[in-house]
């Protein structure tokens, strides 16, 4: 599987998946502010996998300065990091644990916190991939022979530093030769599905069809869907999640049929600060995304349109958690409470 | 409102709607089969307009004609007119409307067949707009002040000689100052609803706004949405409507958001020799329609996909059908057995 992100030689190299499957272009990002630019544009996507970009680019900002105050230019450089997307938590998340290891080490010499924030960066890069095979192992045991497993957006090895949270669990499920279709919904207005997760099921030879979101219902009336399994950009304490727009109406469909929902996310993906999914803020995108594909309109220029780019699946729409610490299940904000009192 | 379809010189012309809203072109179609291209294309479409499109054919079929026997030449033209497109009724209904002229006047002169045809296509196509707008003025009633509606594909003048089903209630609604926001979803893989049903409320100045489809669920959640209007291609004797791909799914979220699910549809859109849903034909489109846009691959080229152009509501989820002789609700069966009862 393609590398999608790494840290070489002052530069922040990622993978521009706002080309794929067309292209397999890699951009150098040489500022912080190239790599803000980066994940607001979406070359860089997918909750987990900015996270670590942004980490990334705390540890090249301390590389590049040059002025006096490196602490302070650290701190506007998380700032604008952090800015970029409003809904998924684990952007702020490792922001934060990369302020954790400067707050700690104000004093030290600069060359030696440069080190220090670039290890950090490489260790939530290694720990990402170390916990979504965790997760996908811990997924793929919620699946039996031949199953029929539904996704929306991109929650694979693209969406992160490699294997995948909701796609991990397919990818063990397939190792385990339980998967008998996938089938990918292909995620307006960006098509993260039919662009990212088809490309990435391919490479790696598991079976999917791709259908338009209209078809999720149809399709789950006749196919006999197992599962809905998708990833999250930031669980509320209840429970409640925020995910690629589109995955809330997955959700009561699912519940309609039958079918049980999962959400496969890393405990970083929780916010246990917010009570419900009501407090999540929802990122509006440029409704040019939704008038244009490819730079072609594909309706009236001027219409109104409506971008939300993300909606919230409330808890009890949720059959199970599927963490790499296990997963939870209902009741939910008792399990949340106890799974992160467990941590400490 | 422009022309969707007319007859003279020799020809059937069609607007072609697959070029819609960048360009407003009219084709001639000379012989029946350029019509029946026209219609599996989708150059010409909606349940209503293909009906009438159809009758338009076989006049056209019976001008063309110079060999020997006429009769089975219609007959031929009837088999490939109704053989383009399984699901809608409305064509076989409109092809069967013209057979029975020519069963009964078999044995009158030629020119004198043609001209009965001609005017019976002509009076459908007449019919076909007084009906649409007995359905908007009925169905308009359903709404209160400030409605906000939402819709899939296009049921409009579009897809019809003129007025539209769904769109001809909006239309009617609007009129009487009772729209506040139309909500179209935009109708993938062939964007009805985001290349046509905003054209066409645009120009009338009605107003709307466009949403993926996925954004469905998240926009009922959000919006106060008081109806889902969409029009039909078939209606079972039980009430079961199919419709275009996503009507099913917009009618399970409907009703989990306790929001009522009507459909607006002339009484030739009924076939009431089929029992349910289930034995309703659904037409699967060429799998590149999911797999480009434009001509240009939007996935892997080689992805195996589900293109189903249809799907069926059952009639459980359905709060009413609007005809032009007035609204059906449940119990859908007995109702629906009365309404063609008391027609004879």
């Amino acid at each position: 599987m393609i590398k999608t992100l790494s840290f070489e030689d002052n530069a922040v190299v990622i993978l521009d998946q706002s080309q794929l499957p067309g292209k397999v272009v890699f951009e150098r990002c040489l500022t912080p502010f190239e790599v803000a630019q980066a994940i607001k544009s979406l070359k860089v996507r997918g909750a987990p996998l900015i996270g670590v970009t942004a980490a990334f680019g705390m540890a090249l900002a301390a590389q590049n300065f040059n002025g006096a105050n490196l602490v302070e230019y650290l701190n506007e450089t998380a700032r604008m990091l952090v800015s970029t997307r409003p809904t998924a938590v684990n952007l702020l998340w490792a922001v934060n644990r990369m302020m954790g290891i400067i707050e700690t080490n104000k004093t030290i010499a600069k060359e030696e916190l440069i080190h220090l924030l670039a290890n950090e960066a490489m260790a939530m890069y290694d720990e990402d991939i170390t916990v979504n095979k965790a997760i996908g192992d811990n997924g793929q045991e919620l699946l039996g022979r031949s199953s029929n497993v539904m996704t929306i957006c991109n929650a694979g090895a693209l969406a992160t530093c490699g294997y995948g949270t909701a796609l991990g669990v397919i990818r063990s499920a397939n190792k385990n030769n339980k998967i008998e279709m996938v089938w990918a919904c292909e995620t307006r207005p960006v098509l993260q599905g039919s662009r990212l997760t088809v490309w990435e099921l391919l490479e790696d030879k598991i079976p999917v069809t791709l259908i338009t979101d209209n078809m999720a219902g149809h399709t789950m009336a006749l196919k006999q869907i197992d599962a809905v399994i998708t990833g999250a950009d930031r669980i509320a304490a209840n429970g409640d999640a925020a995910n690629k727009i589109g995955t809330y109406s997955l959700a009561v469909l699912a519940r309609h049929h039958n079918i049980p929902f999962y959400i496969a996310a890393p405990l970083s993906t929780f916010d246990i600060s917010v009570s419900s999914g009501q407090q999540i803020p929802i990122e509006e995108r440029d409704e040019e995304e939704v008038r244009q594909i490819d730079g072609n309109y594909i309706t009236v220029s001027g219409v109104k349109v409506f971008n939300p780019a993300f909606d919230v699946t409330p808890y009890q729409l949720v059959t199970g958690i599927i963490t790499e610490k296990g997963i939870i299940k209902p009741p939910f904000y008792e399990n949340i409470k106890t799974k992160f009192q467990e941590m400490g």
